[in-house]
């Protein structure tokens, strides 16, 4: 197998666990180049890998010795990047979100039509975890028949002070829209936001939970429970209601030990501890498919598809409505 | 321990229920009289315990020797037979629903409030489960905080065919919309329907699986799955979700089965057999709490408060808008 | 259906229970006689159910209105007032054990088959347990096959200060002694104990917990966990391996509670309160077989079984061998 | 970080599955001499990684390119090559069994403490398993106290033609003898096999299910059914039974499907998928310790100690007694 040099732009917590990962966990992959806003970042993450420091995103890209990108600055700074590579005729990782609004992930998607070749594969994790894997293969058996509805809850024990009600449809629920259209192969046509009572455990200005439903062009109905601080753990749940039985995501595995008058199972307590094998999995799969000439996971499209839908979720939260989320077809480009 | 004779107003196969765990599995009761507008139901009903049988409801009620009255006729005819009761001041266990118009259901409240003293039960039977009562015993303890939402299930396998679109509210999820409010100890003040795709299993015109959402006085968010064609099995699923933790309620309790590369549990697959020691205990409790004087169980304000919420949830198959529900706080009379 | 006057010799703790259920849960039957070696519990008895007061076992038995007796004395007396009853003709029921010896249990088992008709029923309540109903059925289906192997544990969280290193047979494990054979429809030849490191938390002079091994003349090993200080719960576990799969008796049915980053649901804590419906269930059966003219349950020939296993395993706890149990085949009066 | 540059004696299947992972899934290691008997096997396994073939197990280990010896021959040669590799200061990973008799065990034993420092790994891959790392993660923590009792279960789905009564023993209870020691932390000193009645399914002439006892020095008792027909699947069991609690080895991770009046959860039928992950782990972990100069995983002694409580074992397989196991403590060198 030959070697993908991989230049890496922006390297804070999560560049530089890329970067790790590639370095110390994964086969394939070499960092060979590095550039952030902040110098020291820089510094951080050559000590990890060895890779020379590049002025900037652009020097990064058109560095002859970098065979493909790896993104993971601020959000707002993803696109640029991003269409870079596509005019350099490069692969490229980028970390959710591809970018921050909607428009610029349209921008992305038609530079890369444009290009003519698909480049761009956009970081969302979840389609590389064992648990959903598992589920979509259950549901493409077709031993439980086609779903009509898919009943989901991502809660988070706590969430930091910063956290705003926007932040639970594009940080924390834009995983379940990824994920879910890839789950059902279908297209949301609908958002809407349902607001319960506000937990006493939420910050003043913060509304949490909240009760989201997304539904398809065939007509599947999702609810999704967002809840980020829901005190106990860190809980992924999705079950998926078919025309002939259910199936529900596995829960994390624990031994089951019984004390004090009861039988308990462990749960994470902390979305690193649940997806860390997902994220590797991920880039790994970055790497041999980049390697190998395709690219195989979430890509700008769907990345579009997020923002688009994010917003009529967003859009929502203040409506109270249903709001039309219109994306139309997948382009043949992307299918 | 004296006895409860009792009068019973409509001896089809519910009624018949009644009077054989009456009679046969119950102590305290003792059925005296029996009336049906079908002469054979009556005859059958009487071979079963002895009673003689009355030529009508008025004529039941107005017997010396009845000294409360079981009304499982006819749900229409439920009605008048209860009012029969509250003008003799007689106690009486209606099955539900408690009247087939929320009108005729107030009154009943309003008839009952002029006698001056409950005498009404309505046959609400999952109040006396044992899983919503180990539920109910958490969310009061107040281990696991406030509830915030609760998300629901009700699937049956198949319905026969001649159930409706409506039935779906009021003969289905009008298990949920009394035992909810109770679980929660709050009251609704909007229902709204979701239309999923309907599974091709369901009968020309039905509407299945239906997404109910209701939402209460304090905020609490409820959404329902209601699925009568889910074909795997009868199958109720209840999680409360609190500001500091979640409760759901019991699986029905079976084996666990290794077999064929599977470790399987069964399903219940028939709603008598989820919830048969329910009606057992509903009606012990209804008879030694008439025998001590006094109205434990749902209420002619819960039938009505049913009614009302049902007509709500049935509005709003047609509206897809969620409709507010108007009954006002419960009076004092039912505190 | 007509009634049973039952006569009731010893009036202590679950005798009261037994009379208090009689009078008050279960239908068919009516104490009517009473009789205790101490006076303030007979009264206590007849203060709950109006029977006369007898002044011994005999006088019960012999009352012309006394069709059937309920003995629960002291062990040691048991065997006398069931020889009563056996000679009187009249059906008995005997709480646990039959007698103290297996010699006494074996002098009535001779003098109900001399009597010619079956009498006796021996108070192993778990035969009417709804876990072990469920594994028996699932069994007898034939869908795992033949059983091979069956591992159990018998855990209480604590025991009484009193409590000795022969009760762990004598006391505890007889419960699985008498439900095993029934189980697998087969008979004990041989009994062992290893005795593992004893807890910290047992009693000097206690040894805590033992493993005891039942094997049987087809062939089929039995492990049984007793521990009696396991601190964390009342904890009844069977699981029988087939030769075509295993089945494991449901855990105790309570609420999947969410809370701390754990999901838990409560273990019983009271023998008590796992197999208070089988007692009931168990004393209702008894009086609707005796009323029939039958006897369903435990027979004489099963507390026999019990006492001699019972038997090998205390001698094995000596030897630490594997010690013979040799009763012969049931004889056709039992089968 | 450097690379361990690995010769790897026997190229059958399993040496092969190694160098494919070395080669391709995972980091710092590089196979660069192989070796086989078969010759085919050599070009096969040449194939997959590039490296050059050697003619014998002593030319592997005397090439000045081989840092380190993975050897996963035929079981009766691991010995002499394990002992090679000593004598030339090189580490060596050994598939298990170290050797083939407690006695050439014993040899290596003592070559590598006459050595003076560690180089020898034993191929018990469960010890890198997360469900049993998870077991002694809870075990160490002292939350449920000090073990008293093991249950545990091998099920495999059927075996091969030519497996063995002894092989129960020495190919399978031999990954619950490694594990079990080092999972509570004591040492075996007798060994008992009782013996059920057969399966059907077993072919002539092979005893199963077997039970095997294991006590330890403490006086923890252990329990082990063996069960390699068991028809259901790859079903791998372990209770600690601790003086305030018990902790059970989770069950694989699979989706929840409701299905035909069933929920069930799927469970593996392949021991390799099963612990796949412990295999990458421990060869991961083995060049990661070996760059470090360590050994980390199970040493020549608990390979020695499983050769000798599997002699017990087998021993008692014809005795049907508790057989002693004398190793006496474990040499200073090995703790």
């Amino acid at each position: 197998m030959s070697e993908l040099r991989i230049g890496v732009v922006g390297t804070g917590a999560i560049g530089r666990e890329h970067i790790f990962r590639i370095t110390n966990k994964l086969v394939g992959g070499k960092v060979v180049a590095v550039t952030d806003i902040n110098e020291e970042n820089a510094k951080a993450a050559s000590a990890v890998c060895g890779a020379r420091i590049e002025k900037d995103s652009l020097s990064v890209v058109n560095s002859p010795d970098v065979d493909a990108l790896l993104v993971a600055s601020y959000g707002p700074a993803h696109a640029e990047s991003v269409l870079q590579a596509i005019a350099a005729g490069k692969p490229v990782f980028c970390e959710k979100p591809l970018a921050s609004t909607a428009a610029d992930c349209k921008k992305v998607v038609d530079a890369e039509m444009a290009f003519g070749k698909k480049l761009v594969q956009v970081g969302f994790m979840r389609r590389y975890d064992k648990g959903y894997l598992q589920l979509k293969n259950i549901i493409s058996g077709g031993g439980i028949g086609a779903p009509l509805m898919v009943h989901c809850a991502h809660r988070n024990a706590t969430v930091d002070p910063n956290y705003t009600t926007q932040m639970a449809v594009n940080d924390t629920a834009v995983h379940e829209i990824d994920i879910l259209h890839w789950l059902i192969d279908d297209q949301y046509v609908s958002a809407q936001v349902i607001i319960p009572k506000t937990t006493k455990y939420a910050r003043p200005g913060l509304t949490d939970p909240q009760l989201m439903i997304l539904t398809t062009e065939s007509g599947i109905v999702i609810d999704i429970e967002v809840f980020v601080n829901c005190q106990f753990g860190y809980d992924i749940q999705c079950e998926v209601c078919c025309e002939g039985g259910t199936a529900r995501m596995a829960e994390p595995s624990f031994p089951l030990v019984r004390k004090d008058a009861s039988r308990c199972v462990a749960l994470e307590t902390d979305w690193k501890q649940r997806f860390i094998e997902a994220y590797d999995v991920e880039i790994q799969d970055w790497i041999n498919s980049t390697l190998s000439g395709e690219v195989n996971g979430p890509t700008a499209w769907d990345g579009y598809l997020a923002a688009v839908t994010a917003d009529a979720l967003v859009k929502s939260q203040g409506s109270g409505r249903a709001e039309p989320i219109q994306t139309g077809a997948a382009p043949v480009f992307y299918k």
